[in-house]
């Protein structure tokens, strides 16, 4: 038996075929075109999906499910979106309008919480029973698993972690509040914090990594200069990777999990990143002062497949 | 079929006989005698429940089990304090030590657990599946009640929301961080920051209050003032209860329990307290910008009683 996992994005459709073990063993996109109304985004959906069974000489009865991850809020047991970010979706039912064209049970969860059930399924996180992922990119995203299934509180808005206010009345954050997390954690935050680095250093290494294009810097940009021993870039990455470490510090202090994992695109930093994270999460959590065992931390491991996949392992 | 619960604190030893509807019908209590070894607390523990029991003329078989609150980090599979502040106990076998002087079941888990499972169970989070208790006192206790079960993550030491930190680099606070919620919003926070006003202003109200003592200052006397329409006071209840507010959107956005119930002594204030919070969620929290239900806010309603009640129906 196979399954159908579809990620539902504001710019494409993405969706696969997967087989019992997480193996994605087709897959293929289409835009979203995101301002069109929701039958006609559906009905492409469907199409997508029709074609790669057809492409695989599978039959839809050889599938069990559908899974659609999509930005913002489901309405889980229902099957429906209440809210997306981004795209023109408001309480649509993907079962009942996905169910016209395909006769498959369909469940529908959050991008961010499905992203963290890839990881508990098939990833970083598989083995433990309650993990939390965090995806750091233009914002940051997460998701909270406990006892091998998605947390997501009771209307299905939970695990908004990116938006816990760690320096109150600090930088504006998108979601209206000041201070968030993701204001001072997110990738965005990192290229901010080493422009401004960069403006008030103009010898650090960092202004001759991008030719004094300071629009060129990238979350990776700092991390790079600090490798090679410049201390405005390692002054800055300190800073970011405290903010970090400040975050999980409180996930930690909040529900313990036996695991976190961190996705996006610094996970690439490895050990880099992930060690003076784990000595800050010993330095500042509740437990180590009483010899009590703490959250391991992990780079994802499912990559840009983690949305199909955790989709496609959504259950009732 | 009846129950005992036993609230151990650093200064008494509570037990009560409780039926199952979560109604204590006997109770009384010992002190802890805290500098001594575990064996003596704990023989005393069992002889003031053999009392209890004796002196309602019933049976050790007459009870199903006896649960044990402390504060600190239990091992609940174990039946075991792993460590408790306060009290000289550490990786000590209650299920053992107790199971010598009475043949019962013990189970045992972490205070603040216990009181929010005790307003789950019997109190005002009765009925929602979902919810977090936040007591404030001299610091802040919190539980946190998932589908009618108390969730302490994978080594029992979760559910810590008072050492979120709310304002990086802040307040310096026990648990060793600095800018914890607890810092700014439990009640010593509270008597703190009447404090600073009362001496920067002492034509307050505040002072009046206490008759120019300021020693004399508790966690009621801005409130007492700011509701007699002291400026001063004003200032510091509205700032106060903001605090309290940004950590409560803290919890909705990672939890969105379906309730939060608050307890300590500042709930005693009650819509004067809550209204505000109320407010201060719809207009903080992620999902009412998406017109998502939140969290309902309530005072606890088990006051003293909590611990034992809570312990007492602790289960496997």
């Amino acid at each position: 038996m196979y399954y159908i996992g579809v990620d539902l994005g504001g710019t494409n459709i993405a969706a696969g075929l997967v087989d019992e073990n997480g193996k994605i063993f087709s897959k293929g996109s289409v835009p979203t075109g995101r301002g069109r109304e929701y039958q006609e985004i559906i009905r492409d959906m469907a199409a997508l999906i029709l074609e790669l069974i057809k492409g695989q000489g599978l039959e839809v009865t050889d599938f069990k499910s559908i899974g659609v991850g999509s930005p913002g809020v489901p309405d889980c047991k229902e099957g429906k979106i209440v809210y997306a970010s981004n795209i023109k979706l408001r309480d649509v039912s993907l079962r009942e309008e996905l169910g016209k064209y395909i006769a498959l049970p369909v469940y529908v969860n959050n991008d961010a919480n499905i992203a963290a059930y890839a990881e508990s399924v098939a990833g970083a996180a598989k083995g433990y029973k309650t993990s939390v992922t965090v995806t750091i990119g233009t914002g940051i995203g997460s998701g909270i698993i406990i006892d091998g299934k998605i947390f997501s509180g009771f209307n299905n808005a939970a695990a908004e972690l990116g938006h816990m206010v760690l320096k109150m009345d600090g930088e504006p954050c998108n979601c209206g509040r000041k201070g968030c997390w993701e204001s001072y954690a997110s990738a965005t935050a990192c290229i901010r914090q080493t422009r401004e680095a960069a403006e008030k250093n103009p010898d650090s290494l960092i202004n001759s990594l991008v030719g004094g294009d300071l629009d060129k810097i990238d979350a990776k940009t700092a991390f790079d200069a600090a490798k090679q021993g410049d201390k405005t870039a390692i002054a800055v990455v300190d800073t970011y990777i405290r903010y970090i470490g400040e975050g999980l510090a409180n996930i930690v202090n909040s529900f313990q999990p036996e695991i976190i994992v961190i996705g996006g695109g610094v996970c690439k930093e490895g050990e880099f990143l992930l060690e003076p994270l784990r000595k800050y999460l010993r330095e500042n959590t509740f437990a180590p002062a009483h010899n009590i065992k703490i959250a391991g931390l992990k780079a994802a491991e499912m990559g840009n497949d983690a949305g199909i996949v955790g989709a496609a392992m959504l259950r009732e």
